[in-house]
């Protein structure tokens, strides 16, 4: 079933993430993908994305967890929707724990050898239009 | 440039929708397309999602006007993420005028003639987590 396939991948990658295993995040990820980094910021190409996440990992003290909550999948055209509640744990600067949870959007493509691949990483989800757009 | 380009298709699909002029309306979409009725109720394919644009003008009482605000656009692979301020006038069985303001996610594709179809249509974007998910 399509809505355990992602959630199984999603989860998967969320551990290469806490690892910081990246050659393992980047098999996730199609060629051309975009992560939003942050509203405003995009990361676009694997070299790219595997740049972003080598930061973040730095600025959050290579102290990463994400855990994922409710989830409803829509999918049209080999292409999937996923809406997510994703959990982030980590450190700050001052080694003060902290969690943040925001509804995720991540778009996913079925790649010609059958494998659901991520082209849109947007954890951010609607809340992007809180900010003003990048030019 | 991508963000005018769909800023333009889903303005020329909002006009078809007041119109009721739903043969051009099913120009927007792939064929395979997904829309989300509501929380839960999903059309597949050009024919069902027809016929809900049918019934969900009956049920307006053929007096909608569909308006769009704030839009981000994210695309990668030939993807496209829209998630956008979509505002809805209409009049409910009271003859009574209602508005609603919704932040719509939209997936569009582009196919292999260059034209951009949309392949997932969900006005509810990640409000669908606030109700239990389809079965």
């Amino acid at each position: 079933m399509l809505k355990q396939d992602l959630k199984a991948i999603i989860e998967a990658a969320d551990r290469a993430i806490t690892a910081e295993d990246f050659d393992r995040l980047m098999d996730f990820y199609a060629e051309d993908a975009t992560l939003v980094v942050k509203p405003g910021m995009l990361a676009r190409g694997k070299p790219a994305i595997r740049r972003a996440f080598e930061a973040i990992a730095a600025h959050l003290n290579h102290d990463i967890t994400v855990k994922q909550g409710e989830m409803t999948v829509i999918d049209g055209n080999d292409t999937a929707l996923v809406i997510m509640e994703t959990l982030l744990q980590s450190t700050d600067g001052n080694g003060v724990p902290t969690t943040e949870t925001r509804r995720a959007t991540y778009v996913f493509r079925r790649g010609e050898s059958g494998k659901w691949l991520c082209v849109i990483d947007n954890s951010y989800g609607t809340s992007l239009l809180d900010v003003p757009p990048a030019a």
